[in-house]
């Protein structure tokens, strides 16, 4: 009988997501009982809808340009399948796979996303429909349970690391500068914004680093930057975009323009640091601006970070050989050899994080200010080298699928 | 008698400002003429406050990494001499040049700067003081009138255009997407907003760039915006950061952060695209983003324009070999053959050039709502190659001097 491989890619995308698409292709070539590859459309909905299209005789160019290629190149969804199994969307799913003899299912995603995993392995289950469904994590927040860390944080913090290397060196050149207050991504963790502080190695640490996992307090903020501004005449501040204040209130402006929900509820965030400029403003009466990374940090694709692409593919290339192995309902996690820096691929089971959070390690924090060094430790094998991109015309150059 | 050279660099910094400062050193120790190399610490500040630092013996290895370091080494100003010539700013610098012996007087700057240069030349001049004074161009708004480009420019479009290509990548990932309007620095003129559309070179062109050079009205960019959604359920917006709306009023938002004034009068824009989405939101109620591109614009290092270091320490290299020919009173411009990209090197009386923009050209302009082949044509050489950078724990390495 022949047997068909399915793969997905669900949630915000990092720079990364296509190399787990891409050791999942080479993988599952090599393996007989793997017949055809194919890829869904937009994450699941291109499973409920029947928009799937084959990977297997992706020509070699476009597979190794994969591996540089932001965004999902398969497409992306927010889409969150129903609690009750009985919901028309599980029959049209099971459908599509009867359909196209799909009997292994990959979906590349975060935390919600593995709630998908999840749930199309319980209904596929309890119809006794044999198909096995591993996710592969991926997420620039760093935020999932029981894995060393994410394929995608580390080139999102090596964006963040340079950037901030960078903005330092700018905002030094003024004898009497400005405070600037950098907004960094994050849903619920700090784990990007602390990643400012690997900019530190270069001596050009942020003055001062707000997460979310601190306790903050619009008073202390004041003072902290009036001293740094004292001391430097300048200051630069970073501060994870969910930061609430002592009243736990979030720190967003009125009317601002990103402040949506989508569709698992989450509040798109944006605007921290603008409405921190204006409290520095009008208590402090010095020089401000308000500087958000945004979109960048998840799809700058001219640094990506080596060791995120070769840990994103190796994802995609042990959950194939999983599949083999009859698992199911797992997700696969990231294990630290706890002296030299190396990485093992682990499956755990998928209720045990999906919709999950981990969040950054509270004594980490300095000061409720700063990052201790502990954290430099964690995160600095991530982002030492970088991919060497093919360019074409100055560009980076994207893998192109017929869709 | 002993003739010592200074330099000084002022204005807003580039990622290759001190590049131009490499290849000044470089070639200043070539020629017995010149004993010592000096470096004004903040402009023309370090000047008037006798804040010198010795570049003479600079170690290799820092020399090198000038080359990927962006801010100002040397700190940066916005000091605005005095029209009147007897202003006691001038006495002080002229006690400064004779402490030290300076008989040769390089600043790298923008249009502002160079008002600097002309203004000091005059009053050498003035004064039968032996000094030549010669300009360096810097700056990434490439408004310099006469030049083809500008220093600094290069690496500015190289990371606009890449920003671009990742952005619109990241945004094709959804079925039903956003309007992503994505504000780009530039004074008074379009030319780093048209940069974005060189991502069109990967298929990730904007669908709509809005330059100061061309008309806008709110009316037409809000029926702009609607019918590219329509067509493909997203829309990639570029603006300039002082695009005016058909009375002649900036777009920016009441209570803005960013609106400050320099010491020449120059207000610090931001804003324009919060307040567009604003619009969009509210007429089209469509989901909407703004992103600044910011600061990095200048600063981003991880991938400045090869082309651009090496023109910069040209410029350099050529300023010290025309200070020995006794030129004075000129800035260096580059002037590109018509045939085949090659760049030479020319003076031209700085009084031609401070203080004045050079525009895009508007008859590159389409449809007041997009850019032509013909600027591609143009800045395409420009952003073909990177730097290779040298990295260490990841950061790109800076340069160090002992002040």
């Amino acid at each position: 009988m022949e047997k068909n491989l399915l793969v997905g890619q669900s949630g915000g995308p990092t720079c990364v997501i296509n190399s787990s698409l891409y050791g999942i292709i080479k993988e599952a070539k090599k393996h007989l009982e793997i017949n055809k590859i194919y890829g869904s459309l937009n994450g699941i909905e291109g499973t409920i809808n029947d928009q799937i299209i084959d990977l297997t005789s992706l020509d070699e160019m476009n597979l190794e340009l994969l591996k540089q290629t932001p965004g999902a190149i398969l497409g992306s969804a927010r889409y969150c399948l129903k609690d009750n199994l009985n919901d028309n969307d599980y029959k049209k799913i099971k459908e599509t796979f009867v359909k196209h003899n799909i009997h292994y299912f990959l979906y590349i995603g975060g935390n919600d996303s593995m709630d998908t995993v999840n749930k199309i392995n319980m209904y596929f289950q309890k119809n006794n429909f044999d198909c096995q469904v591993i996710g592969i994590p991926k997420t620039i927040d760093n935020d999932l349970l029981y894995s060393d860390h994410t394929p995608g944080y580390a080139s999102a913090i090596r964006f963040i690391a340079n950037s901030i290397n960078d903005i330092k060196q700018d905002i030094k050149c003024y004898k009497k500068g400005k405070v600037t207050i950098v907004e960094i991504m994050g849903r619920n963790t700090g784990w990007l914004a602390a990643g400012s502080k690997l900019a530190s190695l270069n001596d050009n640490a942020p003055d001062l680093i707000y997460l979310p996992e601190g306790n903050f307090s619009i008073a202390k903020f004041v003072e902290d930057v009036k001293n740094v501004y004292q001391k430097n005449q300048n200051a630069l501040v970073c501060v994870n975009e969910e930061i609430k204040d002592e009243n736990g209130q979030y720190l967003l402006q009125e009317n601002n323009n990103s402040i949506e929900s989508d569709s698992f509820g989450h509040k798109q965030f944006g605007g921290v640091a603008n409405n921190l400029a204006t409290i520095i403003k009008n208590k402090l009466h010095i020089p401000v601006r308000a500087i958000e990374l945004n979109l960048l940090q998840r799809c700058f694709s001219s640094s990506i970070s080596l060791v995120d692409i070769k840990e994103a593919i190796n994802c995609g290339k042990f959950a194939v050989r999983q599949l083999l192995k009859n698992q199911t309902g797992k997700v696969v996690i990231l294990k630290r050899n706890p002296n030299q820096y190396r990485i093992s691929y682990k499956l755990i089971s998928v209720d045990k994080i999906a919709n999950k959070i981990k969040y950054f390690p509270k004594e980490w924090i300095i000061n409720d200010n700063d990052i201790s060094n502990k954290f430099i430790e964690y995160a600095l094998p991530l982002i030492t080298k970088s991919y060497h991109c093919k360019c074409e015309n100055g560009l980076v150059k994207f893998a192109k699928l017929k869709k």
